[in-house]
C-alpha cells in the first residue's frame, strides 16, 4: 500500500504540493462550483468523479468490484429486465465450479423512474415550471394573445425592453434580407456561413463599444460560456474571480473552463480586492461581473473593478446583457453611461468603457432579435474566434436576424428617446407601487422586482394577475433566484403608458391583498430583507440622472414607430 | 509525509480503490477528453487542474510558493507593469528584517502577448482560419455573391442540403410571422418567450420522430451539450460511451457532465460491446453516436447499437443532425430510413427509430433555418426542460424562425422529391469525380469528401476553385478533421444541375493537376488511407436503395418551388 501511495504522490500534483492543513480545510470548508445536476453521492465522490483520472478509475473499479461480488453476473445478464435468467440459479445449471447459493441479480438502471423522481422533486419544492403561452403582437405592443387568439393580455415581463422587436426599421431590414438571402445561413462561420451580414453586425458592435473587434454567437449564453471556458482553460493557471450573483451562463463557462474560481461577494470591492491580493501578479486573472443584475436590478461598480484590475494585473469581463440599448448616449450600456458626455461628444478614449477588456451583450433583449456577442481587442477576438468550440462548431445566425439586429443597434445609436421613456415609465411604476406599500426591491436600474418570498405564492400571484386582470408577469423562482427570494419581475417598456401602469398598480394591489403577501412595512417590521424595508439604507439614485433624462426630449419619437406612446 | 498520504488516501476515492497496476496504466495509456484549450502544461497538470479539489489547492499552493520566494512581492505590487516599484530594493528600504539581495519582481501577465502566441501557433500549423464572405442568393440558388455584389460563385459546401432556406412556403411563413409577432421572442421560455410557435414546432418534431415529446434549443450544439451534460451529471455514476468520431458538441457535453466517458472505435460494435460488458448492469449508461458523420459521410450502425443497448441496459443518444430532412419517407433521418416501408405506411411502433431513446437534430441544415432539438419520452424531455441551464437561461428562438422551421419540416414530410434529387446528384458527382481518379472518401451517404491530406494544400485548392472557377468549397482542416486528413467537402443539393456538376468536375480535375494533389491511384500505391485506395475493401451501397430512389417520382416537384431543377 505504501508503494501505491508513493506512486500516487509522484503522479499527482495535488498530493505532492498540498499540506495536511490545507487538505483538512479543503475537505470541510472549500466552496465548489455546483454541477448542473448533483446526484446523490457525497461531496467527495462528486469531486472525485470530475477528475478525469479519478473518475475513470472509480467507474472501472466499481464495475469490477460489483461483478466480482455477483457470481456469474456478467455472463448471466442478457436483457434490460434480465427476465430470461431471472429464475435460473447456478445450482440448476449444475455447474461444478459454482455451488454458492443464488445471489440476487442486479437490475438494469430504470431511466424512466429516474426522470420521474427528478420531476417529483421539482413539484415538491414548487420549482417545477409551467410555461405560459404568450404571443406578443407586433402591431399591439405591449399586448399579446394567449392560447386563444382573441384573448388579449398585457405583457409586463418581456426583455424586449424597448419594443424593438416590432420596430419598423428592424422588420423592414429583416423582410428584405429574407427575400434576398433566404431563411438560414446554411453553415458554420467557417463553412459557407460567413457573409456581409455577419461582418456588418460585428463592425457595428465593435464601433458601438469602441473596441477593435467583436464576435457574434448563437446567444449570449453561448458567448459567455464559450469565452470564459476558452480563456480559463487556455490561460496558464488562470484564476477567474466571479461576482456571487453572476448569470448561469458565466457560472457554466467558468465551470467548463476547469480552472480555479474565486467567488466574491456581490458588488463587494473589498472582498474582491482581498481575493486579488492573495494571488501572485504573474498569474492571469479574469474578473467576471455584470453591469445590470437582471433579477434584482443592482448595478456593478465598473470603475472600481477596473481600478482593481489595473492594480492587480487582471482583465475585466463585463456582461452588459441587460444594459445594451438601455444606457449610455448610444445605448452601449452602463460602461458608456458612466462617461455620458465624453461618449455623447465622440471621445471614448480613456473612458471606463475603454478600460473594460471584454464586453458581452445580447441582441435578444433591448435589440429585440436573438443572438449574443463579445467585444474587445482584435487579438482577443481572433483568439476566441479561432479556439472556442461553441463558436466554431455551430451554424451561424440567419442573415435576416443579423441584419435586423444591425438595424436595431443603429436605430438606438441615433436616439435616446426610447431608453429615456423606458426610464420614465420605470420611475412611475416604482413610485406608484411603493406608494401602495408593495415591496419593490430597490435598485438604480430599469428592473422592477417585487419581493414575494415563496415559490407557490409567487406562482399564485402570477396566475391571478393573468387570469383576473389580463396582466402577464412571470413568477421568478429557484433556480433563477435563491429559495426564499421568489419575486415578480416587472419590466416597463416605452409602450407601457400611464393607463396601462394604473391598471397594473391596481391589479398588484388587489393580488397582494387577496393572497396576503407581505408589504414593505411587514418586511421592515422583521428587520428588512434584500434591501426591502431595511432601515437606514440609503437608496441609490437612478443611473439615468435628472439632467440626462431631459424630459423635453423624451417625445422626439419618430411618427409611425411608436404611436401608442402619444397618450402618455 | 506518511500522515499526509494516509489522510489523502482516506479522502480520495481514487487512491482508496485503485491498484498500482491500474495507476500505471492510467498514467500512460488513458485517453482523456480534450479541453477547449490545453495550455502548455504536462498532461498530469492539466488533469489535476480539472479536479475541483486539486485545482484549487494547486492554485493556492502556487500562489503561496511564489509569494514566499519573492520577498515583499505581495506588498510591493501596485500596478499592471509594476513600474513604480521596479527599482526599489529591500536593501534601500532599510528594513532590518529583510537583508537578502534584491529579487526580480514577477511581472503582471501579458494577455495580448498570450493571444498573439496562440494565434501564431494557428498560423504555424496552418490551422488558422480565413472566413470567405459568401452571400447565398435565395433567388439564384445555389449561387451566391462575394464581397462584390455583382460577382457570382456557386456554393458547393452549404449544409442547406435541400435548398429549404429559399423555399417559398418557409419564407411565406416567416414573413407573416414577422409581421404579426415581431422579430424576437423577448424572453426565455419561462419568462415571456413561450408561445404557439414553440409549441407547434415541438409538436411537429415529436410527431416527425414518433416520440412523445421534443424540446427546441438555440442550436443543436447547445441541444447536444446541454442534454449530455445534464444527463451525465444527474444520472448516478453514469458512464457515457462515445463514438470516436462524435461531433464537438457531444464531446463538450460529455466533458461538461463531469462523468465517466468511454470512447469506442468509430462504428465498431465489438469494441462498444466489450466496453459495455465491462460495466455492471445497474450503472446507467448512455451510448452517444451519430447517424451520418458529416466529415466522412459514414453511417452509424443504429440497429446493432440498439441491440447492445437492450442487452446491457443502456440508453441510446442518436445525433441525426446531418440526416434529418435527408433520409426516411418523411425526412426523419436514417433511423426512419431503415424501416422505410413501415414508416411510409404509418407504422412506427417497433421500428428502429422507435427503439432509439433520444434523437437530436437541427433546424439549420436540411431544414434551412437555425436551431436544434431533442426528441424522446415525455419524462425525459420534461427532465431536460426542467434542469438544463443551456435551455433554461437563454432567449427563445424568434417566432418567425420557429414558424419557418415548422413549415420546412412539414414540407419535407409531404414529399421525397428533394431528398431523392439530392441523392441522385450525389451519385452523379461521386461517379464523375471517381472516374477522374479524384480521391472521394467512399461512404453510403450524401457527403462527397475529397481527400487532400495537407492543410496548406487544401486551402490552396479551395482558393483556386473560388478564384479561378467561381466554385466555393471550403477546405476542412484541423480541428474539424484530424491533421493529415484535410479535405474538401462537397455537398450537392437539388439545385446543383448537370451543368453545374460538369463545371465542378472540370474545375476539381484542373486544380488537382495544377497542385499535384494525390489521386486515388496514388493512395492505392501507398496501401490506401481512410477508405481511399484500400484494396479489397467492399464499398457500402448507398443508403437510398435503387428501389427507394424510384426515379420516376423524383420529378414530382411543386411548380414554382424549385424551377431551376427542371433542366437536370
Amino acid at each position: 500500500m505504501e508503494a501505491l501511495l508513493r506512486q500516487s504522490k509522484s503522479m499527482c500534483p495535488f498530493l505532492m504540493k498540498t499540506s495536511p492543513a490545507t487538505l483538512r480545510t479543503l475537505s470541510t470548508a472549500a466552496t465548489f462550483t455546483a454541477s448542473p445536476g448533483g446526484g446523490s453521492m457525497s461531496n467527495l465522490q462528486v469531486l472525485a468523479r470530475r477528475c478525469p483520472v479519478m473518475g475513470k478509475a472509480l467507474a472501472v473499479q466499481t464495475a469490477r468490484t460489483r461483478l466480482a461480488t455477483v457470481p456469474g453476473a456478467a455472463r448471466r445478464y442478457h436483457g434490460k429486465a434480465g427476465k430470461a435468467n431471472l429464475h435460473t440459479t447456478a445450482a440448476k445449471e449444475a455447474q461444478a465450479v459454482n455451488v454458492e447459493p443464488p445471489t440476487p441479480q442486479p437490475a438494469a438502471f430504470d431511466y424512466e423512474a429516474f426522470y420521474s423522481a427528478e420531476l417529483d422533486k421539482k413539484h415538491k419544492d414548487k420549482s417545477y415550471r409551467y410555461f405560459n403561452n404568450i404571443n406578443r403582437l407586433a402591431k399591439e405592443f405591449p399586448r399579446a394573445h394567449t392560447a386563444n387568439k382573441d384573448e388579449r393580455v398585457t405583457v409586463w415581463c418581456s426583455n424586449d425592453y424597448l419594443g424593438m422587436g416590432r420596430n419598423p426599421e428592424v422588420l423592414k431590414s429583416m423582410h428584405e434580407t429574407l427575400d434576398t438571402y433566404g431563411a438560414g445561413a446554411g453553415g458554420t462561420r467557417n463553412i459557407s456561413g460567413h457573409n456581409r451580414h455577419a461582418m456588418e453586425l460585428e463592425a457595428t458592435l465593435a464601433k458601438l463599444h469602441a473596441k477593435e473587434a467583436a464576435l457574434v454567437f448563437s446567444s449570449c449564453y453561448v458567448a459567455n460560456d464559450a469565452t470564459l471556458a476558452t480563456l480559463g482553460s487556455k490561460l496558464p493557471n488562470c484564476v477567474i474571480l466571479s461576482d456571487s450573483l453572476n448569470h448561469a451562463s458565466m457560472i457554466q463557462g467558468i465551470r467548463h473552463s476547469g480552472t480555479t474560481k474565486m467567488v466574491f461577494k456581490h458588488n463587494d470591492i473589498a472582498d474582491l480586492e482581498s481575493k486579488l491580493a492573495s494571488l501572485p501578479p504573474s498569474v492571469p486573472k479574469i474578473i467576471a461581473f455584470e453591469s445590470v443584475y437582471s433579477m434584482c436590478g443592482s448595478i456593478g461598480p465598473i470603475e472600481a473593478i477596473c481600478d482593481l484590475a489595473d492594480k492587480y494585473g487582471a482583465i475585466t469581463f463585463l456582461d452588459e446583457v441587460h444594459a445594451v440599448g438601455m444606457y449610455g448616449p448610444h445605448g452601449a450600456g452602463v460602461a458608456e453611461h458612466l462617461d455620458f458626455e465624453a461618449h455623447r461628444t465622440g471621445r471614448p478614449t480613456g473612458t471606463i468603457m475603454d478600460r473594460v477588456d471584454i464586453i458581452t451583450g445580447t441582441l435578444g433583449k433591448a435589440y429585440g432579435c436573438v443572438g449574443g456577442y463579445i467585444a474587445g481587442s482584435a487579438k482577443l477576438i481572433d483568439t476566441i474566434r479561432s479556439l472556442a468550440p461553441g463558436f466554431i462548431f455551430t451554424t451561424s445566425l440567419p442573415p435576416a436576424t443579423m441584419a435586423g439586429a444591425t438595424a436595431a443597434i443603429e436605430y438606438q445609436v441615433r436616439t435616446n428617446a426610447d431608453r429615456r421613456l423606458q426610464q420614465m415609465h420605470t420611475r412611475q411604476v416604482k413610485h406608484a407601487l411603493g406608494a401602495k406599500d408593495i415591496p419593490v426591491i430597490p435598485n438604480p436600474s430599469h428592473i422592477v422586482p417585487l419581493l414575494v418570498g415563496n415559490a407557490a405564492v409567487a406562482r399564485q400571484a402570477s396566475d391571478l394577475l393573468l387570469e383576473r386582470f389580463g396582466i402577464y408577469v412571470q413568477a421568478i423562482n429557484y433556480p433563477t433566484v435563491p429559495v426564499g427570494q421568489e419575486r415578480l419581475r416587472i419590466t416597463p417598456t416605452p409602450g407601457h403608458t400611464g393607463e396601462l401602469q394604473a391598471h397594473l398598480v391596481e391589479a398588484v394591489e388587489s393580488v397582494w391583498a387577496e393572497l396576503g403577501i407581505k408589504r414593505t412595512s411587514d418586511w421592515r417590521a422583521e428587520g428588512g430583507f434584500i434591501g426591502v424595508g431595511e432601515e437606514g439604507k440609503v437608496e441609490e439614485d437612478p443611473l439615468w440622472t435628472e439632467e440626462q433624462m431631459k424630459l423635453e426630449e423624451t417625445m422626439h419619437v419618430k411618427a409611425g414607430c411608436r404611436s401608442i406612446i402619444g397618450d402618455d
